[in-house]
């Protein structure tokens, strides 16, 4: 440990990734307001009475606390959900239904793995106040829109209803202590294999056919819900989905939907977003249950999944370099730079006369698309050197010009 | 204290607030980027020893710290800065000059008054590898477009140099024990007048014709200073600048120019952003200090003031309601809505056939503009009802004119 160290399990995000994490933040909150979703913000300290027992018992020890200045137990906002059920507590007044998104960073001291960070950033839209089915619908159709809008491929939805499982287990006689093991096994069905699954489910005491009676019962006892749930997400556009009788996902906190978002080429990244509908969490100031539903993407694990796919370009801060040749000009540079941003371009200049040489190295390591090369002879003849970086090619044009010249470059 | 109420000295931002923030961070950070500065983003935690004794004893007793789970001592992000200077550190070969710009939160326990929080959102861009003075007059430029794409009214830029002001004080052989609070006393001059800074003065023990000595000296020092930073400013079209000997800024911090910009009609808010060159700060992996100049807006203390004049108008996160008159046509709805969000339009459906009264009510609580219409008849004729909620207008159109129709009431 020293000093001078990043806190262990956290991370820095230096220009490339930060510009890339802006612009997946900005084409989420697009889509999420497209769907008349409104953006809430909520302090990263809470009363820890407000958080604490919220989160089981490894919560609890996750979860960062301590006394402030005040004496008073606070702690570091674990989720988006306990905050939200705050707002809706302490502002009774709010339109209901409640259709608010937050981006924001939660806090886990958990053990750092590849891609699992002690801070991370959650994506989450809810709708608070409807228990119609559409609202369902309206979010997994959101957070779809939202994942065409990343262009990252196609997305599968996988969805089921808690109701429907406690339904099919009551039929089979599973005793609500024995459900949570089942459960969790069946979660894990697609990820281990059938066989894995039945070894796992006998060795767990559960009888052997046990798997077949819960999936042809979970068909038959699903009929009416899978098809209403799939004409809904037809009338929103939305394809690519899929009952899936083993997804169980957090226990003792959904009430009835449920569904994740896989990507279809990259199976193994696991979810990449996941939520559905949990009526008994969030309550109104007379102590009414609010019906809710809502999803959730990590932000920082769909990065990673990005930039291991591919997908997230090199990003540039400034598209454009004006270089500096002779500091008797620099009144001339800052005219050239201003008219540049003044068109609408990102536009760096370079301080000092350094030799060219490295002003070209300083704006192959930002990225920099295009330099301005001027110097006194072009400042005589009202002309300005354009190189294009990326392709490596120069072209002079009156000084006139070049916006539309580095403009016709760049798009 | 209650386990359901904020912390005091932290506040919500609900929706309205929230897409006002939105829309002034995106204003600020386009311009940022416009300049070549780059995001970055570090860590709300960092190790206590990073920060401690930063701060001076202020800080230490402002600074949320505690003891994390593994017994590291962390602390809460106090500034920008410090964090940046461990970007610079721990990453030594970003190319040099680094611009970066940061837009994030910091943690002071301050005791809560009107508009100042004990979170709350800082815009910070700097400039660090450069001694240039170029580059301050750039940041100074850079404040200057951000608050221009804010529209907020004139902005009026004070600035000034430590360097002078030592220049003078040596000159004048005021002891460097006495630089501290003769500056200090100085520093109110504008809000307090001349009068009672001479005063303030004579009870601090100065000589009754130090302040007239100063003045004249510092405008006579400062000739050349004055006009190459004024002509480096009107290259980049940055007009409204005034020297101010008076201001002085964080002692122990700035080594060279210092600036601050305040309303013009509003200068009672004090300055809305403020910073300067601070030379000593910032240190390279060798020990080696690294130039550095940059400037931070304080958002939240902004979004009081644009509040304050009206500048903010009432956001609505959704333009366009789809109306619910028939739950049969449910199919129907949906398709008009998802028509309304791929033509780009913000828009929300209410889920439940509520009595039109209520549905009215909820898209004026939610400043929603146009409400689309649509029963049984309109289906049979494919016509639609489109009502404009701000003029309280009503027409019916055909349902393949929808779009077309909205935009021309929302433009």
């Amino acid at each position: 440990m020293s000093e001078t160290q990043l806190l262990k399990g956290f991370r820095d995000y230096l220009p490339q990734e930060q510009m890339a994490r802006k612009k997946i933040i900005s084409k989420i909150s697009e889509v999420f307001e497209r769907f008349g979703f409104a953006p809430v913000d909520t302090p990263a300290l809470e009363y820890y009475k407000l958080l604490g027992g919220k989160y089981g018992t490894e919560g609890e020890k996750l979860m960062y606390k301590f006394k402030d200045q005040g004496g008073r137990m606070v702690a570091l906002r674990y989720d988006l959900t306990v905050p939200l059920s705050r707002v809706l507590l302490n502002y009774p007044n709010l339109p209901k239904p409640f259709k608010r998104y937050q981006i924001a960073p939660v806090w886990r001291a958990e053990n750092p793995q590849k891609g699992r960070f002690r801070e991370f950033v959650q994506c989450d839209a809810d709708i608070v106040g409807s228990d119609s089915l559409i609202a369902d619908a309206e979010v997994v159709a959101t957070f779809a829109a939202a994942f065409k809008n990343l262009e990252i491929g196609e997305v599968v939805v996988k969805f089921n209803d808690r109701r429907l499982i406690d339904q099919v287990l009551d039929k089979l006689k599973v005793s609500t202590a024995k459900r949570v093991n089942f459960l969790r096994i069946l979660d894990k069905l697609e990820k281990i294999g059938k066989k894995e699954t039945l070894q796992s489910l006998k060795k767990a005491g559960f009888k052997p056919d046990l798997l077949t009676e819960y999936e042809s019962q979970m068909k038959s006892a699903g009929l009416d819900f899978v098809e209403q749930f799939e004409n809904l997400l037809g009338s929103f556009g939305v394809g690519n989905i899929k009952f899936d009788p083993y997804l169980a996902r957090g226990l003792d906190y959904y009430t009835g939907t449920i569904f994740e978002f896989i990507l279809k080429n990259k199976p193994e990244f696991g979810s990449i977003a996941g939520g559905g509908r949990y009526d008994n969490l969030i309550k109104d100031n007379k102590g009414q249950a609010l019906p809710a539903v809502g999803c959730s993407i990590g932000l920082d694990r769909m990065l990673s999944a990005l930039e291991e796919m591919g997908v997230i370009a090199p990003q540039t801060a400034a598209e454009v370099i004006v270089f500096n040749l002779d500091a008797s000009l620099t009144a001339d540079y800052l005219n050239i730079a201003t008219n540049l941003r003044s068109a609408g371009l990102d536009c760096e200049f370079y301080y000092k006369p350094d030799k060219l040489d490295k002003q070209f190295k300083y704006a192959e390591a930002k990225n920099i698309q295009v330099a301005v090369i001027y110097g006194p002879n072009e400042a005589k003849a009202r002309k300005v050197n354009v190189k294009n970086l990326t392709e490596k090619k120069q072209v002079s044009v009156d000084l006139d010009d070049l916006v539309t010249e580095i403009k016709s470059m760049l798009w």
